[in-house]
């Protein structure tokens, strides 16, 4: 047992991450051979490795930047806290999606921002987006860079310029009420850092999306964050107790007590409005003791389907672990064989002798004082056992929670061997997760397949609610040399079709960015974007605050 | 031990309210024998009763709808569908506010709807939205009529005419999904017959506000209700999965999957908006299974600040009641002096050789199986048995929940008597509750001994959450004669100000309607009410929705 992901390490200060990857590139491990060979299973022989180009070759054009509007910005941060050197410009060139790596890999980072405004306060962001307002420039809050949706891709609408506002100096923890569990924070403040200053003084966030080496608090909750402990600890929407948000038309400060019936909850609509109607300056969230100790543990069940009403069965009972991951038979597969050895060849025959002859493995991750994980198990076995769940004992769920992390630097390691790796998430009530589970699987194997690339789809259950539940997909293929952003493009379309046909939302965490924007009408209606729009006109009249991200382009653009 | 508030009988299927007071009047006792020492120790010999005006003596002004724009309503529901009868207008006339029922009680309806329109479905309420917005007539929803803020007063704002659009008769639970655990219903379903299809098929909503009896379904969403249980159950905006609403720029759908980041939540932006933005026809509720039994109890604190202090530790320890209800200590002796009897004279002396000669009464109401309440009720009884709490077994327990709904009756006995009784509610952040206690209840004091009729004020704590909690105060006082609604604002005026002084909410479940609006500048800021306006002028442009309801006027209103 250890006292949460604070001991994996993940920690890497105040270092960008890496312009052409995931992190700290010294953190890679490379393709393990039983890795390879589930890759070479799959797909035959691996190509050799084509690595990223270097800095100095990658292209970003002039910026187009004016002399005035550069002094402008200038006289508000002074000469440190506006740079359009090369490197700067390529590390905001967009985030860390997947058509963002093939990109920037390749050597384009054409679409680079005219230049990195860096604000030490909230007052200095207030005067640089009337700068830009004055200026015509377009503006990108930029948190850790990590989005994987087009949300910080330097767009510059109808502007002549733009500008990604680099929040990191905004970076203090404002102040901790005890009694009320309640911590404020600027927005740029990183994950690590804030549940450092938190633990400091016995509290914690328990917020860990898988971004969390490098997501700060401003960009979890202007994307609606989940984390991967949201079953115990909640959304980064209901950790909200109060957040200030900078807007072209003033500061906007939303909510502060504990619970209203003042009116609409306009807290609920500026989280999530991912930097298009306003800049997270402060934001006050729900901490929580930090727990006395964790345990993790794993489980094997029959199905994909008889694990998901194990599941449901658990949630509405109220006895859910605080992380719940189920992973489906193929996903189950692939992590046993990368694990390989002589202790996996044993489970499988032990679980294939029990009836388990395509198990789906459970982690379960619990957090409090040991007395208290123990009930809480205690319950949980008892929901658990007569489904024919049957336990594995801890290492697995060890290893999981070792690894937690870890997923986008196998993804750099992937890439180098030209093989596709890319994820979605979506969710829906119970009654209708089954239909979108093989909706979705179904569209992403027949795309790949119609392409010539079949691909390895992974799917597994990681947040649940009383009503509903997530589904995570993972899928691999062989990329298509040459063709890898419009390969992608067609399985993103169709499952992002399949997820809407199955009554599931667009995206459960991951945010709209740019890559769900053209779902936005299905998944709020004609009127609900229109009222969207109405409040980004009131609170961006010109509308320079991240163009083109979260809302789709009007049908008849006027500009 | 019984299954919850069904037991009280307080179902009154299709009959309206009294149009002067609360509920069937049938079911009023009078003040009891030691009800009146209270009062009469407080303010002396009661006044001789005065009842209400008979119903024919109630004026109403002429309806101003013309001939035309009636025609038009007829046309869409049919004769039956359209009423402008003496008694439903004056049904229609307000809410159960306090200045309501002592207008309505001297014979004061003038301000009456025009007319009563009473719709058969959405695609009706669809048509009536367009009839007024065509013949320039002002809609006020109306659910149960249960407001104590004005949010259903029949205001013209800048219109000819006004209707009340009643929704009694969308009454249907149109679907429940037993397996998502989710149910829908139109939005007229009074929450005591909901509650009985619920409970028929084995399920609950757990929603009980004092107006249980009366309120509808659509009402507690528009207006954000908390309800008793809300520490267990969760407030009913956290019980919204999916919401229907009909608006003049058509039909707004938010919400139904489980849980999205698909960008701001309207779902949020909606619950609340007091029929100002639109009117509510449909909405699916999380519910839950009928837990098998529930038990209250009671217990006495030394103080009302140990008592908070207490609450904090149970809510935040996550131990909390489902039900919980701590009174200060004027309300504690306040009910212990009407409970009278030698048993409550052998506890008060057995509390007072324990130190607790102020004691502050406790009610604790747990639902679920025998099992789990009393796990929970054994780790409960650890958080409060060092904070000097001592256990005074189940009776004032189960009178409390027997009582629970009888609020309101009082009032009309006490308005009889020339007694003024009033509430108000507020929520803080648990630091800063004990402040806002002191100020609210000053400014209630002074006021009152400043216009020669010193109040009694009683207090207590009702929702629990981890960040902070609500105050609930009542206060009595003599009416002033030929003076009783300007008394009253002066109250609502001084209470007003001292909660926006010391960081409370203007409400925390009884919503703004006109009574709370000149505040909602101070709760949301003034481009808070700007993105509140657009949002409304998007949705309804004319303006027809409850005028004067929710959003104070424009400073320089243009109409």
């Amino acid at each position: 047992m250890s006292r949460g992901p604070a001991s994996t390490a993940e920690d890497p200060g105040r270092s960008p991450m890496v312009w052409h990857g995931w992190g700290d590139p010294t953190r890679r491990t490379g393709l393990s051979p039983a890795a390879r060979a589930v890759l070479t299973d799959a797909f035959g022989p691996l190509d050799a490795p084509v690595v990223p180009v270097t800095l100095e070759q990658v292209r970003v054009g002039p910026s187009r930047l004016a002399p005035a509007a550069l002094a402008a910005l200038v006289a508000v941060t002074g000469p440190d806290g506006v740079r359009d050197d090369h490197r700067t410009r390529v590390e905001h060139a967009g985030g860390r999606s997947y058509p963002d790596l093939v990109r920037r890999r390749q050597g384009d980072a054409v679409a680079a921002p005219d230049a990195v405004v860096l604000p030490r306060s909230r007052a200095e962001v207030a005067a640089l987006l009337a700068v830009c307002g004055k200026h015509r420039i377009a503006v990108v809050p930029f948190g850790g860079g990590t989005s994987v949706v087009g949300g910080v891709e330097p767009e510059r609408g109808r502007f002549d310029a733009v500008v990604a506002l680099d929040l990191r100096r905004l970076d203090r923890l404002v102040s901790l009420d005890a009694t009320s569990q309640v911590a404020t924070f600027e927005a740029g403040v990183r994950a690590p850092a804030a549940e450092a200053a938190l633990r400091a003084q016995g509290f914690t966030l328990g917020h860990y999306p898988q971004s969390y080496g490098y997501a700060t608090i401003g960009g979890m909750v202007a994307t609606r964050s989940a984390g991967q402990a949201s079953t115990g600890y909640g959304r980064i929407d209901e950790l909200v107790v109060a957040a200030r948000w900078a807007t072209p038309a003033g500061d906007l400060v939303t909510g502060g007590v504990a619970r209203s019936a003042a009116g609409p909850d306009l807290r609920a609509l500026m989280v999530g409005s991912e930097g298009a109607f306003g800049v997270l300056t402060e934001v006050a969230l729900r901490v929580r003791p930090l727990p006395e100790t964790e345990h993790h543990e794993a489980w094997a069940l029959p199905s994909f389907a008889s694990g998901a009403a194990a599941l449901r069965a658990l949630v509405q009972a109220g006895v859910a672990a605080d992380i719940t991951r189920l992973s489906d038979e193929d996903e189950t597969a692939t992590t046993l064989a990368q694990a390989g050895g002589w202790k996996v060849a044993a489970l499988r025959r032990y679980l294939d002798a029990r009836g388990l002859d395509r198990p789906c493995l459970l982690i379960l991750g619990w957090e409090g004082s040991s007395a208290t994980i123990a009930r809480r198990r205690s319950r949980a076995t008892e929901v658990l056992r007569p489904r024919r769940a049957i336990r594995i004992g801890p290492s697995a769920g060890t290893a999981w929670a070792r690894h937690r992390f870890d997923g986008p630097y196998l993804r750099d390691d992937l890439l180098d061997h030209g093989i596709m790796v890319e994820t979605l998430e979506t969710a829906a009530t119970w009654s209708q997760l089954g239909a979108l589970y093989l909706g979705v699987r179904r569209a992403i194997t027949r795309t790949l397949e119609g392409l010539g690339t079949p691909p390895l789809v992974l799917c597994h259950v990681s947040h649940l609610y009383p009503t509903g539940a997530s589904l995570y997909f993972t899928w691999l293929a062989r990329q298509q040399p040459g063709a890898e952003v419009a390969q992608w493009q067609a399985v993103k379309r169709a499952a992002g079709d399949a997820i809407v046909a199955n009554h599931g939302t667009i995206t459960h965490h991951h945010a709209v960015g740019l890559d769900h924007r053209a779902w936005m009408e299905h998944e709020v209606g004609d009127l609900g974007l229109e009222v969207l729009r109405a409040v980004k006109e009131r609170l961006d009249p010109e509308g320079i605050l991240n163009p083109g991200k979260l809302l789709p382009d009007l049908p008849a653009n006027p500009t």
